[in-house]
């Protein structure tokens, strides 16, 4: 994506100074800054304290981790103690794991001097992997929208709702709700997109009234940071209220995903996905910028309020109309994704 | 309420003053303080900016803004201007329509040298009957809240999830969905009230995650800004989510509601209630206290967001379990209203 017209992925391999650059995301959407990892350290609070975001940026930072602890120590247990260190930062996103389980099992097969060459091209692939993938939804994406358009009168826009943020910045690019509608965009197309508001980062400024009987949406797009074998949906908290609306009201709930989100070894999202607990202090209090300019962060709840702040909720199989994924369009049950990953499905065997 | 120890109304007449003092309740939760209104426009302002919010508080301090323009003018032209002036702050409630109405009706039998008094004194009626009919929502409440209390474990406590405020300062005293929470508290009864995070306003911290599936909410007992004869609820935005959820988890979604709040004209709420649309600056920008204890504003949203602010949402009657009143419970149907309220729902005749 482009910032002020320069071209720029999520996280990138700086060659000069040979390490990992990222957006410090915490000072989105006020101001535009970028930070260097130089040690695990940085790496694990980069993740935990959601400087990057989003389930498939996660899996790529952690990746650069791992070939970052290959460089300063290639031994077995030092990859180990990386693989605990980093997939301790955030429980709920199901691509940490996937991506330093990727990392460990083809290093594990090399010789420790042949691990940090490898370990970095790893990295290379798995964030080039991730913005190919998300290409490839938003081409299957498009289609959905355009089939919608093709059903409204002419000239009118597709009115497309998404949740929170799974934009370019989620991921490595391209983001995977969002990447049908760049495309839509780009192929010329007329949409409208709704960006509802969600708590603690504010990312937007409605709420879910424009679903309510009022025809404002034609569609429904969120990502996701976990999704079970027979399709239910981890999300951002309020992922679940809004496709309750979508149902009642007769609209589309679509979710779009790159395979590495899919969690093969759980199928009963509700049960068996471990939420996040993140720090009260995210809802009690909120960052913005003041009339001067200023980043700042303002209390908004009443002194000694004991806040709750789970980061995601789970929407059931049975309210999601399709999942959007980097091979076309499947139905959220086991077998539609069964038939459209046939070799990941089959690995499940392991759980 | 008591408020550090002593007992507040939301609005009182000082007789010292000679004047209605309200509570400002911009300032809250950060800080309490008062206002004494002295004209029309002072009355006017209270409520379009929010100074004083709720349905049945609305109500109340638009009869007293009747009674200020009557000692300043008692002809009928001043009346209907003040009618006119002080319905035009706010569109959705229905309270504001039905003080306003009652007051005129009342004061054109007179003559013009009796209204100033009479005005003052059906404001002071407006505002006890407030208070008696919110004690009475709460004797009936109570009982509800006794029967989910006798079908539990021993020891546990209910769980009630309320949306947004309809507490003590949204009426003249008790509130409406909190009046059957504070008389289960005096009664010794084990409660625990979730308070749900609303925008623009933030009355709380919390989402509909306790809702999801994961048996944290008994019961959910809303207010209500408008209520139709059919049983749709008016009510905060996000409301018709909580009871899409609540459905979806098979909890009963109760609504509090003094009978003023009906609006006997209307049947179909979606339809038929005007939502009002307030400033986006609401929602692009969220006030609270800094560090060194101001109350200040900061802007959420990047720059140029255009932001949408309707500030209610309709729930549909059949996702109502029950309609708690003055008078006691009764189904959200056309008929369960009729039933309750014989002599009010006849007078509909005039729509």
């Amino acid at each position: 994506m482009k910032v002020n017209g320069t071209h720029f992925r999520s996280l990138w391999w700086d060659e000069g100074q040979d390490a990992l650059q990222i957006i410090d995301q915490r000072w989105l959407p006020h101001d535009f800054r970028t930070q260097r990892l130089d040690t695990l350290e940085d790496y694990a609070a980069a993740i935990s304290e959601m400087r990057v975001r989003g389930a498939p940026l996660i899996g790529a930072t952690a990746a650069y981790g791992m070939a970052l602890q290959m460089r300063l120590d290639a031994s077995d247990a030092a990859m180990d103690t990386a693989w605990e260190y980093l997939h301790a930062t955030r429980p709920t996103a199901i691509n940490l794991r996937w991506a330093l389980d990727r990392c460990r099992t083809a290093l594990r097969g090399l010789k420790p001097s042949e691990r940090p060459a490898a370990a970095l091209q790893l990295a290379h692939e798995i964030a080039d992997e991730d913005v190919e993938i998300n290409r490839r939804i938003g081409v299957h994406g498009l289609e959905l929208i355009r089939r919608t358009a093709a059903a409204k009168p002419e000239g009118e826009p597709v009115r497309i709702l998404t949740h929170c943020n799974a934009g370019w910045i989620a991921t490595v690019d391209w983001g995977t709700a969002t990447s049908p509608m760049y495309q839509a965009h780009d192929a010329g197309l007329n949409i409208h997109v709704w960006v509802d508001e969600t708590r603690p980062r504010n990312q937007g400024a409605l709420t879910a009234w424009e679903l309510g009987s009022h025809g404002l949406v034609d569609l429904v797009i969120t990502g996701t940071d976990r999704t079970t074998r027979r399709g239910d949906v981890c999300n951002k908290i309020g992922t679940y209220l809004k496709a309750l609306a979508a149902q009642d009201n007769g609209v589309p709930f679509y979710v779009a995903l790159p395979s590495p989100t899919i969690d093969w070894t759980v199928a009963d999202g509700i049960a068996d996905i471990p939420i996040e607990e993140r720090n009260a202090h995210e809802v009690t209090h909120i960052q913005g910028k003041s009339e001067s300019g200023a980043i700042d962060s303002l209390q908004v709840s009443p002194d000694g309020t004991h806040g709750g702040n789970p980061a995601f909720d789970v929407t059931p199989d049975r309210l999601v109309a399709g999942l959007i994924t980097e091979r076309g369009i499947c139905p959220a049950t086991e077998e539609g994704l069964a038939e459209m990953f046939p070799d990941l499905a089959g690995a499940r065997g392991a759980a």
